[in-house]
């Protein structure tokens, strides 16, 4: 058989040991943030049954899902986020204790466009608070994640919070329905950013179909700026007669003062542009954006969705969550070089010398792993020159070897790739002298 | 609208809490041991082009691909194993330097009929070095697979060993031509320890097409029994005139030699009914068994598969690999009383006494946090009885209480849930104090 072409589908990607190298050590960062909260681990399948997702993220999203029709014939679907799956696991369980805690971290799949930074396949880093009604959740939330980019080494970064209830409040006073009408106005909003003032005027006239005084309304209300206290203070004024835009405001206010008790007062600030696309959202929703990057687009999101769980149970649930987009962040820490190098994989090579004194070459690996020093044994008998080549190009800084007067001596060259020496070194000390050279 | 009924697709699980904290904890272990044998971390993407996947497998693993049009009707099929992607990787990045060593642990997906124990989706945790023919490199995976074992606290296994080759050469004697029909008698042999003598025997005559002198003489194979060395003589009588068998029976012998090099000598064995199901195997297969309880099946298995990358490209490269069935270890170690209790989560609870202490109450838990403790807020205003109902059943050690009076003068009540004792103490010793009393 001819061989098949040794392809990847466009828009997914393989991670290679030098980019998972220092995405396994920001995961390991982001669970001990996440163990440091109290957030526990969830894990849920890559496939649901359609209906579990659909209607979840609106007409868009829907039409992004990875769905077919498996081999018993059942409507699936892959995730196109997890917060949907956490919804369902806790209408599912009802022994699930509240408040409920966790994060996931796992890829989710969207059949998007592909783009430059936008990807098919992709990982996203959840934490929720499940069974809290109460804003000092959002807030909680909100300062674990700046705490995990802190963590991650990003200091600079501001954290752009909005509320739906507000925005309801804007859609109010120019007439559009909740739902499908309010969404697509939102989705046109949230463009603002990246298409600007003008094309944001056109969609809100032809797709949303808004009179040009509407739109001025709009405008009005996006144009607010100034401090967080301005800001806030305007808003009560252009809501004076607009209940869901006052309630909105005064949580907003309240989240705000949460965050400034938590010592979050200078990154945190208003952005009533943020509309977040997806459906469910029903209070705070936020953006968190690198300062030394603009343009570069969110890195980490959320808010609260109190009406989800209520889709899968007639009991409703109030949540909020933070997500991390891993893919984004790693390629913002990489313009910032910020990538942490990732923990060093085995730094010792064990060559082999010829068939005879393979034994001989097992034993030294085994002495040197058993001392917790990560070590490779060269796979397969090759000429020397071979093996200290791959040696050097690995990134290897001492190699052990042992021929045939070594192995009858009970003895071993060790050579040091760094300082280029060479000493022997008796087979019984070699495990220990490693970690001690290694460890200064 | 109705609710949609919370549900997951038969052979699908969620892995709530209580059950992810032990694979947390096990996930970290293996890496550890892999990054101790110098293997690197790798992620492919879930989804591959069908072509990727189909005719590695054999018919019947090809029936089990989840396979469907995507939305640019290109025929795509979620991952099967995580070596044929591997194979993939190695021929499409040719800069990958060799010998290459890695490993990734991630959930798979089958269409299989789910049964106890049997899953549509679970997690495969691979290592496997690519670019070496030699011996010594299956020896090295074999070596890390019981160290693995060893580092989840398992002594009592048994490795058993047979080579492809040798197969062959049985199939040799049987007039049983290579590919379809050989995998087909490979796989009714697998059912051997299953199913018994007398079903596999009426399977090899009615299925396979064997007549029952050919039988016979695949049962004169799977009988040779004995030590070590007693099979591997036998074995040698037996191929006398088979070229295949013969050099199977030699690579059996050598490997056997440097796991007994490596230490492994009493816990490695041949098996010769050990056939593996899937297509691309062609020297060393190993399937690893818990002593203790016989008849669980397999926990860890895998081999050299030198030609698989070669489907790719046209340049053969050698591999060799070790795959731990993740979910079925948990299910062993869950039986043999050996799973880990995972990483403690926090154990320290902050109350919130009222919507104006709560500033307070955050700056208390950023505190504990700040000096390295995991800590939740309780998330919400509500009446001290539950939050510290909610302590209790969440596994709390400490709770903190801060009413107005402890608020104005500086101080946090501290209450210990294990020795029912409770102390006042100053606000700003908090965290130096639960750090000290939970090191002790």
């Amino acid at each position: 058989m001819p061989p098949v072409k040794p392809r990847i589908l466009r828009g997914f990607r393989d991670h290679l040991p030098e980019d998972m190298l220092p995405r396994a050590h920001m995961f390991g960062v982001l669970e001990r943030v996440f163990r440091a909260y109290g957030f526990l681990p969830l894990m849920t399948p890559a496939l649901e049954y359609s209906e579990v997702l659909l209607g979840k993220y609106g007409d868009e999203g829907d039409s992004l899902l990875y769905r077919f029709d498996d081999n018993g014939g059942r409507d699936v679907a892959l995730r196109y986020d997890l917060t949907v799956p956490l919804a369902r696991v806790v209408a599912q369980y009802p022994e699930l204790q509240l408040p409920f805690r966790r994060y996931q971290i796992a890829p989710v799949w969207r059949a998007e466009k592909p783009a430059r930074g936008r990807f098919r396949e992709f990982t996203q880093c959840d934490g929720d608070i499940v069974g809290s009604p109460d804003l000092v959740a959002d807030a909680e939330v909100i300062q674990m994640g700046a705490d995990m980019l802190r963590s991650l080494g990003v200091h600079s970064f501001r954290i752009r919070l909005n509320n739906r209830k507000v925005l309801r409040g804007l859609m109010e006073t120019v007439d559009v329905e909740p739902g499908a009408a309010e969404l697509a106005v939102l989705r046109t909003i949230d463009k603002l950013p990246k298409i600007g003032e003008e094309d944001t005027r056109r969609l809100l006239e032809n797709e949303n179909g808004l009179d040009t005084k509407r739109v001025e309304r709009i405008f009005d209300f996006l144009t607010i700026a100034g401090g967080t206290t301005e800001i806030l203070d305007r808003l009560d004024g252009f809501f004076a007669e607009v209940g869901a835009g006052q309630s909105g405001a005064a949580e907003l206010r309240e989240v705000l003062g949460l965050l400034e008790a938590a010592g979050l007062g200078e990154l945190a600030t208003v952005d009533l542009s943020i509309a977040r696309g997806l459906n469910y959202y029903t209070g705070t929703i936020y953006e968190t954006f690198l300062e030394d990057l603009p343009g570069f687009g969110a890195v980490m999101s959320g808010g609260r969705y109190d009406g989800l769980i209520g889709t899968f149970t007639r009991e409703s649930v109030p949540a909020v969550g933070i997500s991390l987009g891993i893919d984004r962040l790693v390629a913002g820490l990489r313009e910032l070089d910020l990538v942490p190098a990732g923990e060093s994989t085995a730094v010792v090579l064990v060559t082999v010398f010829d068939r005879a004194s393979l034994p001989h070459a097992i034993g030294i690996a085994r002495r040197i792993r058993d001392e917790g020093t990560p070590c490779e044994l060269y796979p397969q008998v090759a000429k020397l020159r071979k093996q200290l080549r791959y040696a050097e190009r690995s990134g290897k800084r001492f190699v052990v070897i042992a021929g045939p007067d070594e192995v009858a001596s009970g003895a071993v060259q060790l050579k040091d790739l760094a300082s280029r020496t060479q000493d022997e070194v008796a087979l019984a000390e070699i495990g220990a002298l490693l970690k001690q050279r290694l460890a200064n």
